[in-house]
């Protein structure tokens, strides 16, 4: 808990629900006839509805990017450094609206939630989502709160993606695009790590299939290994050097295979505490997500083509020890949106923290994002 | 099969195994009272015994480094690329030893063995065995075969490391020694990702703490995630991106869990087969021995003082792909030994093909191996 909640938080806020009879149709060819989305706002909607920033979370992200829930919260949003009075995301001049994803598991629909037409939850049988699905479920979000036009997109890692997907498929509807820590697509290599993920999740016993839930179980050592290793991603060799170099937890090697390196200790940790508020059937979905982003594909793996329709104006990040989406990931897309003469600007921020610095506090990527958001009109 | 053996090749081989009744102490504190070695050796041991090369395998090698156990052979050995008539290790200039470790599972005493005091595999009761203990084994074995000094110690990866612990630790035993994609030491990162493969193992319900051989099962699952692990980190992005990109199996999406990219297809299979091939407590001891490894550590963590007492001519190898042990890591071995006024060529091989590359027929790797063992005098 914290003391106090700090000045420049967005403070308490409550989750809101968003219920949608229209039938959505997936990429994959199926169709969710109803389903509910989860969302957090921060900020005042004005009145001509000009300064709307959606927010876009990344795998395991949710609709909780800032504030607290309540005065208890240890800890506050995920985007906290980013969303609040005088950051980057400014609540005193933006209306910010922060989803769950449908497919996540944190009260949007997903598969832990019950299907109607089973009365079971929909586990394994909820569609394979695309990015392309969510920015149209977003797009609905955006319908029935009277937001016809977002003053901007903005995400990280995979929710730098939707960012992206949202220029192109509602380019009309999006006037700045905000992608940090992005790819245009998934390298094999990235597939590759997602598939050990996947592997672990659905060979382990208590997968079942995906249907886990009716029997009271869930594939824990399969979804703490998934995480564990997604953990090894989002931090750098350096990173890790320095948070852990070859500290022993007991001072001494203790020639077993107990925890011996603070590095094990921490991937544990991390692997035990993620079970306990992540759905594995979920993790599968955005892992399949990830690997299907790929807009250059629809038009002969041209990603210049694939960004022609875009409007908006860009802002793109990368970070110089991010070897999950490295900074030449980023300069694919600042290439092509160049091509295209979009405004575009573009920083490779200096920082040893890997992917994950995206969701830190480090000066020169604060000030180029605070630099960006303050240049958008409302 | 091969339609013939390949001229260049040593040939039909035949394992041997050497019996040890001398008790081995561990680092661990252990003791193996009695123990058997399996090797094998390529070309005739000269007259005056100066012409023996040591061949130290890396994590999931074994004794068999090159020729044929028989006609029906699908592969020849690990390493026949670098061992042969004309080859860089050239079996007309040089008898070459080439064992599988203590605590492997191709012979040696390991995990798989029985106990003699218990009558059961020792499993998870092996000692937990550091590179110096292979060492000691190592040079048991030499004394058994009457070779007081290897003209060379020869090693890739965890090999490597076997190859600088001996010009440590019996310098007046190894005139040369060669490290090919090794490190000092491992980072927190490369902990990390032996952790979670050694958890993968571990959690497995079907590892009963180890004790898997008495009930009829092996920790199938684990030990193929492990794999899966491991082969990502043996290969670059770049070398994933050229073998198998983003290519589809079916040459389209099909929206579900099943294999669909080529690279999930190539990761599943080598899961498979390693699974019949390995045994998992071995590949969970030699996880350990390359966590522990750390020369420096003795010595105030400065390796100048570490590798001070070694006499050899020194090869050092590096690939600019390999981002398990990055050629950084190598120029620090060259660095200290640089420092001690020892001899060391040390090379940067320029590919694409990550750590694996120490496996393959690179021409300016091939080209510099084969003139640094030209240079030794038998």
């Amino acid at each position: 808990m914290p003391d106090k909640i700090p000045a420049d938080s967005v403070g308490l806020v409550t989750p809101q629900t968003q219920h949608f009879d229209q039938p959505l149709n997936f990429v994959c060819g199926r169709t969710l006839d109803s389903y509910d989305i989860v969302y957090e706002t921060y900020g005042t909607l004005n009145q001509s509805r000009t300064n709307a920033i959606l927010i876009c979370h990344a795998l395991s992200g949710d609709h909780h990017a800032a504030g607290y829930h309540s005065i208890e919260d240890k800890k506050p949003g995920w985007w906290e450094t980013c969303i609040g009075p005088g950051k980057p995301i400014d609540t005193n001049k933006f209306f910010i609206v922060s989803l769950n994803n449908l497919g996540g598991c944190k009260g949007s629909t997903g598969p832990v939630t019950n299907n109607p037409a089973t009365n079971k939850p929909y586990g394994p049988d909820f569609p394979i989502i695309t990015v392309r699905d969510w920015v149209n479920s977003q797009a609905r979000l955006g319908d029935a709160l009277g937001i016809s036009q977002w003053a901007a997109v903005v995400g990280g890692s995979l929710g730098g993606m939707q960012a992206l997907q949202w220029a192109i498929d509602y380019p009309e509807r999006v006037r700045y695009c905000v992608a940090i820590a992005a790819a245009p697509k998934l390298s094999a290599q990235n597939i590759a790590f997602n598939e050990v993920a996947r592997q672990a999740i659905m060979t382990d016993p208590e997968f079942f299939d995906g249907h886990y839930y009716e029997r009271g179980v869930i594939p824990r050592q399969g979804l703490m290994l998934a995480r564990m290793l997604g953990h090894i991603t989002y931090l750098s060799d350096d990173s890790m050097r320095s948070k852990f170099g070859r500290e022993l937890r007991e001072g001494k090697l203790n020639f077993g295979f107990d925890v011996e390196f603070q590095v094990e200790s921490y991937l544990r940790y991390q692997g035990r505490t993620f079970v306990d508020r992540f759905d594995a059937n979920s993790y599968l979905l955005m892992t399949k997500a990830l690997d299907y982003f790929d807009p250059a594909s629809e038009y002969n793996n041209n990603l210049d083509t694939a960004l022609a329709p875009a409007q908006a104006n860009f802002l793109v990040v990368s970070f110089t020890s991010d070897w999950r989406f490295a900074p030449a990931r980023s300069e694919e897309i600042v290439k092509a949106l160049t091509h295209n003469r979009k405004n575009v600007t573009y920083v490779e921020v200096r920082s040893p923290d890997g992917h994950d610095a995206f969701l830190m506090p480090i000066p020169q990527y604060i000030g180029v994002f605070k630099g960006f958001m303050e240049r958008i009109e409302i």
